[in-house]
């Protein structure tokens, strides 16, 4: 176990990069600590000082001020300084002045990186170059992974369905560019579901994807059958101008999620979204705002998840150490 | 009183949106509250624990480093955690997509929105729409309201004045476009100030502005004649290019402030600014910087005003508590 | 020493400006008290509460990502609350607009500034017209002065070579428009080096060079005879363009530091550089990364020194008051 870059000598999290390599004791191990600190935000005070002291840098090479948010407020909620650091990704093409920052940083006694970056990669180019006391977080990297979104949705089903092992799952939109849908149909099987389906038009659809472990249906309403979760994938609107499709209304008609076609899944199945969502596009407001969607639960449970993530990785798991 | 927005069932504040709507009394207490907190800035260690745990969200939607700032800096001083999201206002255009911002943000266990925005209403927006838990204060909405600014100009007259019943107070320049006038008159009159006067060109008064409880000047010296308080507006530059407006010089020649025309006043007349002042434009320097000058005193008194207002919203007032 | 701006009636320092006019002792009171920080880091709680509700402000009229994150830090280890201000020079471009913003600042109780600015002299301007209780640290003004950056190389040398008085130093590279070079050689010759020599092309020299008390040599092989530290200097591409330079390949064949050029030096030399370094421009990359180069040591210094300056400047020196 020791030659995955993401555990230490001793197997535990170390950084957290990809779901890839991680098993299904150490995801549950993920889940259980999220667990300790979901009563804490009904709490008058909602700050724990597990890790007060500690100097925690987010490092964004891309935009995204909703992951941003919810890594600095599960960082404040553990005590910790954050450092925000916003960088074109134009002054850092080079391979070389990312490490420069990378170094200069470390020097300043910092403990934790939470990179995202738009190159596939560059996370675990920072883990596996950066000093040895250090730990890397991986918010989005490329069209590779984002392991704490695929966290924080396991958590949310495991939350509302306890168990995976007789749950149906579909992943549907566009898997092909998603991080997400990578890290999700990853943590699935580690966790052990019943069934992965993924449900996309062909163009946005990996050559190869049953490699992954899942059912591949080109028919939203045939996919849906007897599914219990339901993950919609955000469309990136640059997709469309690519002729990888028609076009918005065309796209909604066939895969988009609305009240009607929702019937076509089991009647207590849950609406799971990244966000953020675009409304008339893969997701009807109906749906998005109806008695089985979650999505807000899920950014809710995005704050505990990556607070436990960050303390395990700093080896301080739970609520009583 | 349960049907206004801004209380809870017990006639407690629960939003800040506006002076109208609340009494003398509450407007009292928010003074009081503050008065409070104004001996801390000596203290060495400038810091209460009441907020301690809270998430505050400086959410604006239109640029003010010195607003942004004041809040911050009495979040702080509260202990609370501060977020401050910058959003342009094109981003979310769409009124729909304004309220997915909330609901994210509610989602993240935060406690309250500082708001500011170029649209008159949308602290009340959001007020009315965001989860019950969550109190919303107004940082100016469009040309609507400022109630902080007013409330701490309220304190910084009473500080000096003592009394507001035997109080002229005459609020000078563009009436028209200021959220600051409307929420000083609002305040003035509820406090009882013995006369409320406005001095502004025709094309820079509302319509029917007698309606708010004010008397009308269009001429400087005559209308601050008995006159306690000065309240200058800041003339925005643009005005100028609308045709409202012959020039800047013309404008301070008829309604700037310079020391000749201050003597019209009571010779113990205060002069109040909520800043950023333009000197040469409606204010003359040696004016701004006089001795009869308050304008630096109503950014301290800033702080603690906020201070008081973010505590009693959250229900924690006072020092004691 | 009362008619110094930096000190107060009682000769503490109370203004950190520039290295002129501070004698050796006050120097060398500033690298114990870093010295008393720099175990901190290795901590579990890297935090000392010596500045617990004092509000320090990072003014930055230039940007710098770097330097405005190390002086963050230092001031959050010191528990200090920071408030970043950038602000674009154009809108402060009259010396009367910048006192505006510094007198609102005072205003809101704060109790340190942070300056950054392009232009010389803008650091003490503010200090001169900002009030008493107020303590302003010069982070780097035009082509002035740097000396937070001299002190905490100060504090390298001496951590690594203890003794100046018999150390010969080098400073290499564009003098002219250096900041970072006219504190250095101030620090070096107020701490008693033996020898301080500027090795630079005639064009990137100031007229009467010499009266700084440094020799001079236009030649990079003679210039590091017996010299114990190098201190090479960022090169500006700006400077390129202006035709004061022939091109950068010519600019390192003759000035570059290279491991040959780096053996006329003593073999025990150490190389230092402010950051960011230009690889294969001024430095090559086996330079700055090899054995010799102390350049993360010194970001790893920064922290500390600017936290003694920090905590000096509020009459607080030392880990045990």
């Amino acid at each position: 176990m020791a030659d995955n870059l993401q555990l230490n000598d001793e197997g535990k999290l170390k950084h957290f990069l990809t779901i890839e390599g991680l098993d299904k004791s150490l995801l549950t191990e993920i889940l259980d600590t999220a667990e300790s600190f979901i009563g804490m935000s009904d709490q008058q005070v909602k700050k724990v000082p597990l890790l007060r002291g500690k100097t925690i840098v987010n490092l964004f090479f891309e935009n995204s001020t909703r992951t941003r948010t919810t890594f600095e407020l599960a960082a404040k909620r553990l005590s910790a300084d954050v450092l925000s650091i916003s960088i074109a990704t134009s002054s850092t093409s080079k391979g070389e002045s990312l490490l420069d920052t990378i170094r200069n940083l470390e020097a300043m006694f910092v403990d934790m990186f939470v990179v995202r970056h738009a190159i596939s990669g560059a996370a675990h180019f920072i883990a596996r170059h950066t000093a040895p006391h250090i730990s890397v977080i991986n918010a989005g990297d490329g069209q590779h992974a984002h392991p704490t979104q695929a966290m924080l949705d396991m958590f949310t089903i495991r939350q509302i369905k306890s168990d995976f092992s007789s749950l149906k799952v579909a992943v549907i939109g566009d898997i092909l560019h998603s991080r997400v849908a990578r890290s999700e149909i990853l943590a699935l099987n580690t966790l052990g579901a019943a069934e992965v389906r993924v449900i996309a038009p062909k163009t946005l659809l990996p050559a190869h994807v049953e490699t992954l472990g899942v059912s591949v249906y080109h028919n939203l309403m045939e996919g849906l059958k007897d599914i219990d979760v339901i993950i919609m994938l955000r469309l990136q609107k640059e997709r469309m101008t690519s002729a990888l499709l028609p076009s918005e209304s065309e796209y909604f008609k066939c895969f988009g999620l609305n009240e009607d076609k929702l019937k076509y899944a089991k009647p207590d199945a849950i609406v799971m979204h990244p966000g953020p969502i675009n409304r008339g596009v893969e997701i009807d407001s109906k749906v998005a705002d109806g008695p089985q969607s979650v999505i807000l639960k899920q950014v809710s449970n995005g704050i505990a998840t990556r607070m436990a993530i960050m303390a395990m990785a700093m080896q301080k798991p739970g609520m009583t150490s």
